[in-house]
């Protein structure tokens, strides 16, 4: 009886204090606390600044009921979580894992329907995510909504993209959350398929600047079975949000307990390297589900691909014909296809002399015609080589010179297609022993009404990586929903675009040069990023005198990207005949690492500046990467994450002396010296510009 | 110039009058006229009765263009086709295919757009379709509805089941058209999945009778890359408008030129035997794709399965608990489970004994803990089998016995699970052998917001069948969008259910005893259907003395089936035990052929009575069967059907004295006579009874 007692005491405490949960480092807290109709909310405070004000949680579930109101607390829990683990490709070697978390056990007076919402608080920032335990009132269930709410504490400076269920290839916007307005972007931006879902909407990972000098950053980890969340945004008392990409039929999540949401992630702190720096989304994601890893590897590649985005050579064998629709089914030659036995050739010879891993080609499969823009469900077969592609004769050329094959699945959208052929598309791979695949998703979604950020395809691009681990492979996703971290889950999931990627500098109006100063703050954070760097010939008028279209920064800064946008795989994206033409500056591609020992943030501003050094994961040697935006930029980096007793030969990449992103991108400069630990190292950086520098150890 | 005059003469005479096309036989006559403002219409007359009065004809486009107004005749074709084919299986070895053909080809004079409307008459029956050739006006293109008229000149009897987007299970309602309201009916039925779609929607086939005694039956053949067709009808008009089964978005077809539509179809007599024998709905499809048919054969099976039905055993191997979700993925076996490796072995036994050709096995892979009733995507893997089922043991079993085994994949509607499962599921089944599979589509279609009968589920049974095709193996589909006649092309689609089985007798209100004299004048039409006949332990009475249900015949009439209910695919459906218990009886059904040289159709009234006699492909060797419903009935038939020069033991499988479907359903007799095709031949059928009879040339 006493017990009881005791208890009841602790329910009613529990209904009328908050629950608090701190950082590690005490300096981030989080209050817990249920309203008076028994709504779940919760603040978070930053020192003793408060970062979110009071802010409501709750599940809304098809068919007038929800996982919102009239909840009591049945029980915390709270503990202390501390581990290292190893990142089977990432930019470091071991990752800290530490947090304190407090889970509330909640239950519906009116429905006994039980939900817990767990918290974790790392000294980077706070996530929380519902659970839904197995219990006899709640099996399976619709979720026609999540209302998370995110409410900021005053009009900060952000970096947005609009809320879009279908695309993120968006520049970023830099103004005040009081600007927001999705209605006076220019949307003649070269985005294939947008669907951008109102005035006021926007796109997560969403960073932001207060004007006090806290960075924060709102996003979400290990979306997994549930469709991905953007922003609503108020722009007048800058509350945020959750708004869930819906399905066909406007549902949002089918789920059955028990289960689990995304986690949901309010990242802050005074120190920018911090956010840019965290690994809090990777630790927020399920550890490998694969045992064996071995296969799993970096690669370095080049590929027939820039010279289709040039206009040099196409994807389709035979123009504007219609591959699959014409009345005789045979295809005449344009004379321009760019894969071809002969020209694959040539990048694997390229790829070969210069130590490359892979030649990715695309355009080497049928369907090429008439592939974008028509919603059409039967595009590719993923088998069928065009008839001047000898995929037997190509693959065996490359296996004599001692390069891998990457292959490219483009699905125009069309994921029913994929699905219903991946097998066959593997056992074709395999048969060729291709390491890893590309695939892309640039178009309408079939099934017909679904979204590429709905659960349907945040389950597809998901289920393509435990398919491609089934077969040890890796895959490469470009147009997917953003990554979440599922790459610790299954780190054969090894890159994606899921972003703007450099290819829009060559036909839209491009990426501005500050474009990647933010990537790192936002999309990144998801997982690495397969931007295509490498860029050399920077003007889009060196092929087509007419063409205005241009690479928004100068040659170094493609150098410095290598570095600053963390990605195991890596291109070298410019053709074989542009790299020549520069050997010296192309060195730094050859010789930078895409697999880290350590990674140290040494400068960052978002919006401006990103300065990073990386260590190889199996060497001593040392890379550096700094960028800057459309502003030059003249700093000063101590080198003391070199070991102290080393000495090392630093090769340093930087921008000529005229060099501007604009008026002379190509200008650049190469220098070598002997450093150490003790070294101060002066960067400057030209307008739209970077430098990169490799640091090997003498003797 | 001269030349001009005459054309622009007889295009001004192609809209004044109507063109006209007869059939072969010039009883039934087709007009067509485009009316004042360029829309098409027809009429269709039976000898000098009309049939169809003016009915308009029209396709509409998504955004607001349309495909029914404004047209000019540009030309008119016509021509007479005639020939003979042989089917791969069937009903005779060999199909007269004979029709006159009227093209029409329509231009739009708004939009410059084409469009033909073919018209087909045959003798009992005429069919059109639109085409869209290729065009520079019309590329893409999305169906928002199609309109297509049929305006019947009375109140005629119709068979009909409510128009519904999911489900054709449904018993036969025998009313006047002025009578039909689906919102009347008694919807306790035991469908696991409706969409009912309106008031007055009914489906096709739809089987008429008019007061002057023609028979009208309204359908469409070749559904391919479109969805099915259901009738809107006006209960005081009597016009039947088609109405398309929509997408998860609403929309009804996507297609691109050049293409075409199904075929519509009105078969008209006054002889009810020359619809219920019509060949018109497969000579409208295209010929077989499938080259080497040589794999692609007739087969009697029976199968671990009405044993579930009737609740001896079942599906699941460890009862409620829930396969997939438990948390520790740990079966406990309930001890009630069906497909064990031991009691297939019994099958096999007896499959081996009696000279069936294979052994269906449900219930053999793990997912059916938790597999029906909500709309749950990964269900089933297609080859995981449970612990008590030793694939690779009984699959050596059965070819050791000679037998076949016959696979089973359950989707509960989740085709994208499906479609992402099925190379290695077909995989499996040639890894052991496996020549056939059923499949099933019980529950709410995932991609969500499909319905069965939609364009992509359409899509899916097809492809299904040419995937099947791809592996040199069969399918059976059961719970499929309802045939029409692609098995002329794909073959290897052998069977399907599509309609309420004989299963429905187990467990629910069951098929009053009129069921299967109607099936034959509707869904058979489209394609043999896997009724599962041959249940010998009629009330379930037999199994739970508590049970009310029964199979609505007597046992005498299940014989009659296997000749009745056309199948190149049949099923000895009861259990081995109920069959030791009754060999006489069960002798007809191994006596039975299922693939025939020829079949005549010697009575017909549909709800009322049927009597056909068909000869064995492969031997001089006759079979009768005679159903009636619930009506006892005495007729007596010319055997003129036999050769005149032979003498022929006849083993008759009759209705006892006092046999009665629902007072006592398992009295029946076996006589056996002399008898040659001028004998005449009594035959007496209870409530609800048939007769068999199997005719033996005597040397």
């Amino acid at each position: 009886m006493k017990k009881y007692i005791t208890i009841a005491l602790v329910l009613l405490a529990f209904s009328v204090k908050a629950q608090t949960v701190q950082s590690p480092s005490k300096e981030l807290t989080l209050d817990f606390k249920l309203t008076e109709n028994g709504r779940p909310s919760y603040t978070l405070t930053y020192k003793t600044k408060p970062v979110i004000s009071k802010s409501l949680l709750g599940i809304y579930l098809k068919g007038d009921s929800d996982l919102a109101t009239n909840f009591k607390i049945d029980s915390i829990g709270n503990f202390t979580f501390n581990e290292r683990w190893k990142p089977v490709l990432g930019e470091q070697s071991s990752i800290e894992n530490h947090y304190n978390q407090m889970t509330i056990a909640l239950s519906q007076t009116t429905t006994k329907r039980r939900v817990n919402i767990v918290f974790k608080v790392y000294d980077e920032g706070m996530a929380f995510r519902y659970e839904f335990p197995k219990q006899p009132n709640l099996n399976y269930f619709i979720i026609s909504d999540e209302k998370s709410e995110f409410n900021l504490i005053g009009n900060h400076k952000a970096f947005w993209i609009p809320g879009d269920f279908d695309s993120q290839e968006y520049t970023y916007n830099e103004t005040l959350l009081s600007e927001v307005d999705t209605e006076k972007l220019d949307l003649n931006n070269g985005i294939g398929l947008k669907r951008i879902f109102g005035k006021y909407g926007v796109q997560s990972p969403l960073m932001m600047k207060t004007s006090d000098g806290l960075y924060l950053n709102i996003f979400e980890a290990a979306v997994v079975n549930y469709p991905v969340m953007h922003l609503d945004l108020d722009t007048k008392t800058f509350a945020l949000t959750s708004h869930l990409v819906p399905n066909a039929i406007g549902d949002k999540a089918y789920l059955q307990a028990s289960c689990v949401t995304p986690w949901r992630t309010v990242m802050v702190s005074d120190d920018a390297r911090e956010i840019v720096s965290s690994k809090m989304i990777l630790n927020l994601n399920e550890p490998s589900k694969i045992t064996d890893t071995s296969w799993i590897k970096p690669m370095k590649y080049v590929g027939v691909w820039w010279e289709m985005h040039v206009g040099k050579s196409t994807w389709d064998y035979a123009g504007s014909q219609n591959a699959q629709n014409t009345e005789s089914k045979e295809l005449i030659a344009s004379g321009k296809h760019g894969a071809t036995t002969e020209n694959t050739k040539r990048y694997i010879d390229f790829a070969a002399k210069h130590g490359f891993d892979g030649v990715l080609v695309e355009g080497w499969n049928v369907g090429w015609e008439d592939w974008f823009g028509n919603w059409k469900e039967d595009v590719f077969d993923f088998t069928t080589p065009y008839p001047d592609y000898n995929l037997a004769e190509i693959n065996a050329y490359a296996k004599s010179k001692g390069v891998k094959m990457i292959m490219h699945h483009e699905t125009s959208g069309s994921v029913a297609n994929y699905e219903r052929h991946l097998d066959r598309a593997l056992e074709l791979m395999k048969k060729y022993d291709y390491p890893a695949a590309k695939s892309g998703y640039v178009g309408r979604i079939i099934p017909r009404g679904e979204f590429h950020d709905g659960q349907t395809m945040v389950n597809h691009f998901n289920f393509v990586a435990r398919r491609f681990a089934d077969y040890r492979m890796m895959v490469n996703s470009h147009e997917s929903s953003r990554p979440t971290g599922y790459h610790r889950t299954y780190p054969n999931y090894i890159a994606a675009e899921a972003a703007r990627g450099n290819e829009f500098n060559a036909w839209s109006n491009g990426n501005p040069p500050m474009h990647e100063t933010i990537l790192p703050f936002t999309r990144l954070l998801g997982g690495p990023m397969d931007y295509t760097p490498g860029i050399f010939e920077i003007k889009m008028s060196h092929y087509d005198k007419t063409k205005k279209e241009q690479v928004h920064t100068t040659l170094a800064k493609q150098l410095a990207l290598y570095v600053t946008m963390y990605s195991p795989l890596q291109m070298a994206a410019d053709l074989p005949e542009n790299y020549e033409k520069y050997p010296d500056a192309f060195q730094f591609i050859k010789d930078v690492a895409s697999d880290w020992q350590e990674s140290k943030y040494l400068e960052a501003e978002p919006g401006d500046y990103l300065t990073v050094a990386r260590k190889d994961k199996k060497s001593e040697n040392w890379f550096l990467g700094a960028v800057t935006d459309e502003n030059a930029r003249n700093t000063e980096i101590k080198l003391d994450f070199l070991s102290p007793n080393k000495k090392y030969k630093a090769i340093i990449y930087q921008d000529g002396k005229t060099a501007h992103w604009e008026k002379n991108p190509i200008n650049y400069e190469i220098k070598t010296m002997t450093v150490t630990s003790k070294t101060r190292l002066k960067l400057v950086l030209a307008a739209g510009g970077g430098t990169a520098v490799s640091f090997v150890p003498i003797n």
